[in-house]
């Protein structure tokens, strides 16, 4: 189990506003059981297996091309342990309880 | 005004966990009134003015250092708007709407 | 055909060198010969489809963990034009015309 | 000494070629006698002291405002190590001795 984050960004749509295009991969999200995610204003953050997660990026990379973009930058950065399990809501208690 | 995501990173520090750091960081972030901020499963995202979180990305890079890291890998994604004024909670608001 | 930078860091391994476990993820990509790829001082950077790309970043995120690591952390950034092909080549060599 | 990683990319301004503000951003690059730099593909690596390369962001994000981009989004790695100088060319044969 690995957590992940995920920025799909449409280069030269003419519009500065890149919400439209992050709504509709949230839709790909809701309907992926293998999948938890949580918006963040930065990205989107994801936990499941690696393998699903890299299908989920390949999906969510298609998004602004089917909605007319010429060209897309996306960023995954995936975090994964062997030695515990890592999750979303693990690894912010971690950090809160050495506050 | 920018929102930002920044994370910090130790390298070869011998322990897989690297909660103790973010901890730290985010005490930093605690004194500082001039940057809202949040904590994620992937990294601390700030709101504030560009010249100050570059101050405090400095801030950060140097925490792990202070705890006897050798190499740190620190990173910083910012995202700023001329056209209209761009915040962490306008972001999340921006793309549930469009759900 | 996109281009993408991959990079692969393994956590908490007790040396702050990562150079050993980046020459193993260059032999994987010199066996795959679908994809080019250059080394640079902050990543490898690879050009070719989407989805052998994907395959790649499963392949060398495993690495660290091949050689004992407990966490790793693997970081992709994916660019893809759908007006005209994009190379490594060619992305170059059209900053160095504007210069 | 640090070595990092610089991308500059604006958001919206209609057309998928951002190549001139790159050539801009490599024009300040050229006037730094502080910073050695090195262009590739996917971004331009930079090597120098962090409080120079955190000055060279904020010069670096503005170029597309100048440019009449109404977003921008910049992204940094930095990768410094304390118990050894680090240098791009240093850094890729660290790698390359050991294939």
């Amino acid at each position: 189990m690995a957590v992940a984050e995920i920025v799909v960004v449409p280069l030269g749509t003419g519009s500065p506003s890149i919400s439209e295009y992050v709504a509709q991969c949230l839709e790909i999200l809701a309907k992926n059981e293998r999948i938890k995610y949580q918006l963040t204003p930065m990205g989107t953050i994801v936990e499941g297996e690696v393998s699903d997660i890299l299908r989920l990026v390949q999906e969510m990379h298609e998004v602004p091309f089917k909605n007319g973009a010429l060209r897309v930058s996306t960023s995954l950065r995936l975090d994964e342990r062997r030695d515990k399990e890592l999750s979303m809501e693990g690894k912010v208690k971690a950090v809160l309880e050495k506050l």
